[in-house]
């Protein structure tokens, strides 16, 4: 997953070079917030911190990588020389992971030298989009089937190996159950699912014996494929195999269907496999899910007890990027704000304060400059300091606050149209400072 | 972008030990396509076969994998034992990549001991999925906008880091010039683009005193950004620093426009830098683009020169996925197919002809089983044989071959809103088999 310091955009390098050439290496602040939620995304949740202090805590240009850029002839030997030193040294304040957020509020700000702050917005935002895109995705799932086994089984048609990985994990932040990624698994200690694929039972003669043989190889994780051929004659089969696989002490454990109507077919199975004795066979379902598919599977009342979600979870395919951007907010003790149309940025170091109801329920956020305390939860805390990580925590953790948030979400925001929009006040302080930053572009 | 033989889903490792439990290891045939294409694509281009390739023939499951494997429960010691061996030492015939193909085509043939074609299955999808879908996303662009310079800007919002280094190689191949992303040049040996962003001016006090410091820091690519508050205030600005940047031997080779309405905005500034004697500077546009803004653009005749295409591009955002699997065709020489509803697949290793016609425009391709030759070209080359790899060709090549292919492509595929349909033709003797395959099974 290391790809190094080149994984960057190629002007983060041609403006070092213009920063280095004129000295220009003052403290800058640089914030990443996302311009406006995608339609039907009602919040987002905050995802990919650990990976981003990671990336910032390891980041060195190796001379490998110096060599390589003095073949490209764009950059003089002495600029590259002084990339030897090149360490991020910088303050970062951020959302801890799990963190429901909203549009225009900063969830990590990074104070550092101007060239250290510049050259990692790349790489930040390629790892905090991403993670924050599932997590969010997932979140919906989650809603959408409470109590229900969720499992990402997105890997292969996830865009590339990193992807495959930090969506097991993002989804896995939201409420899925674990993944069916081998190596997700390994890495960030998720439980992994998967039993057989219609390759298995096709490469059998004969459908029940692919049961057999299955359960016999995996005496402790049987499941089985049911609608390679037809569902229901499927389910007639478990039925019929059970009691052999119970003499030999292996329990069926589920069934699962991939095709047709999920949910007639899971009625049809379930009480098949009732008929038969088998109450406790739990009945899984995976092909085409997402969360609107879900919610109408549990709306119609379908007894299907699990879901592995794939391609549209680890793509995200109704919203499959957010609109994020990482902007410079103030230089030299100044603070600066783009103008470009249809993109203009609030200025200043910021912070976002969240009220609670009574009821525990979030009523509003106030986005507000750093300095100008309000009522409510200070959203942005400390997790990097001169370039040391002050900030640690297990996935679980930000698991639990995913889900603690969730439950304290208003009720209208847990709608998956995502009409609803949750207030967001900006405060007078802020306001002013931007409109002081207008004068001063203004006149210069 | 090594993860290694855990990259996959766990049900493929749960398969392995049911057909090494039962000793199945004869000869399976699997093959990798595309159900239906998605709305708006009429074609597709494949691409990744490097990758896979390369994939396959490093294909081992080490030590450290093994010990992690048996911590898991699932398996037994003998089965993990027995994966110290694994390699894989089949065959493979696929398209070569740059090969515009269309649904229910295979673009890629395994033929191997049955774990072996098996085990690959997710990781084999996971990289021919994501180049296929990024090349065909690019394919639009380059018909969109042909002979206007393109460049990948995808890197930040790509689904991490190694779909921005794939989206960079699949848009290459598809007709871009380059890559924004350093790594992806490196890796490569693409044409790496860049320049500036808003910060560099917003760190500084004055717009123009930017601009100045930007070109005197890379002499030979001065691209300037002028959008961050006015663009043809930011136009006039570029005309007055010319003069003085020429006396110093500097050359202004591009002004680039991210925000706003691109056309009407190059429209003025063409206007002025041509009325300031800048006819050479050249002006490129970014921000929101996709093939659908490059055609509607350049239908205006916006006077544009080049394009940098990044989120849409990268995450294929109308389409982020294909419909694709990879299936068991046939095993121990007899004929296979799945028949969940909706997903039927057609049986037995099967082969692609193409006819031209006499313009060498494609007119309708034949699918049909192997050794049933019909009129044309056939598609499917072999590249492994018992391992070991057959092909390997230039990026380059494959560039080539893409471009030569959308040359032949019948007019009324070009269209991007995808409405035709191209003729692919199921052959008698792959009917017949289907249907003696339903045969079987129904009587089995």
């Amino acid at each position: 997953m290391d790809n190094g310091a080149l994984l960057t955009d190629l002007y983060q390098l041609t403006m070092l070079q213009g920063y280095w050439r004129h000295g220009m290496r003052e403290t800058a602040v640089f914030e990443l917030f996302v311009r406006r939620l995608p339609e039907r995304r009602a919040f987002l949740i905050a995802a990919g911190l650990e990976q981003a202090l990671e990336f910032l805590a390891g980041l060195r240009i190796t001379s490998d990588e110096r060599d390589w850029l003095a073949t490209t002839g764009l950059f003089g030997a002495e600029f590259i020389e002084s990339l030897a030193d090149f360490r991020f040294t910088g303050d970062v304040d951020a959302m801890p992971e799990g963190t429901i957020f909203y549009a225009d509020e900063p969830i990590l700000r990074v104070v550092a030298p101007l060239p250290q702050a510049q050259f990692v917005e790349s790489r930040l935002i390629n790892l905090l989009h991403f993670q924050t895109l599932i997590a969010s995705k997932a979140a919906r799932c989650t809603l959408a089937a409470p109590g229900k086994l969720l499992v990402d089984f997105g890997m292969r048609r996830a865009h590339g190996a990193e992807a495959a990985l930090y969506a097991a994990r993002a989804s896995y932040l939201a409420g899925f159950a674990g993944t069916a990624t081998v190596l997700a698994g390994r890495r960030f200690g998720l439980q992994v699912y998967g039993t057989m694929a219609h390759s298995y039972i096709q490469a059998h003669d004969d459908e029940a014996a692919a049961f057999e043989s299955f359960a016999i190889a995996q005496p402790g994780n049987v499941t089985l494929l049911i609608d390679t051929y037809d569902t229901e004659a499927g389910a007639a089969k478990v039925v019929r195999l059970a009691p052999r696989l119970k003499r030999l002490g292996i329990p069926i454990r589920a069934v699962r269907l991939d095709s047709g109507d999920l949910g007639e077919h899971a009625r049809k199975v379930r009480a098949i496999l009732d008929e038969g004795g088998l109450t406790d066979v739990r009945i899984f379902t995976s092909g085409g899910l997402d969360e609107y598919v879900l919610r109408d599977l549990l709306a119609r009342d379908a007894p299907i007890d699990g879901f592995g979600v794939g391609t549209s979870l680890d793509t995200s395919a109704d919203a499959p990027y957010l609109d994020c951007a990482y902007k410079l907010e103030e230089y030299r003790g100044v603070a600066r704000r783009k103008r470009s149309e249809g993109k203009a940025t609030w200025p200043g170091r910021k912070q976002v304060y969240r009220r609670y109801d009574q009821a525990g329920r979030m009523r509003g956020d106030v986005l507000t400059i750093e300095g100008d305390p309000q009522d409510g939860e200070a959203l942005l805390v400390p997790v990097m300091r001169n370039g040391e990580r002050l900030h640690r925590e297990a996935l679980d953790v930000a698991r639990d606050r995913a889900l603690a948030q969730l439950e304290r979400l208003p009720d209208e925001l847990r709608d998956l149209d995502g009409a609803a929009r949750y207030p967001v006040t900006v405060s007078a302080r802020l306001r002013a400072l931007a409109a002081d930053v207008d004068r001063r572009v203004a006149n210069a």
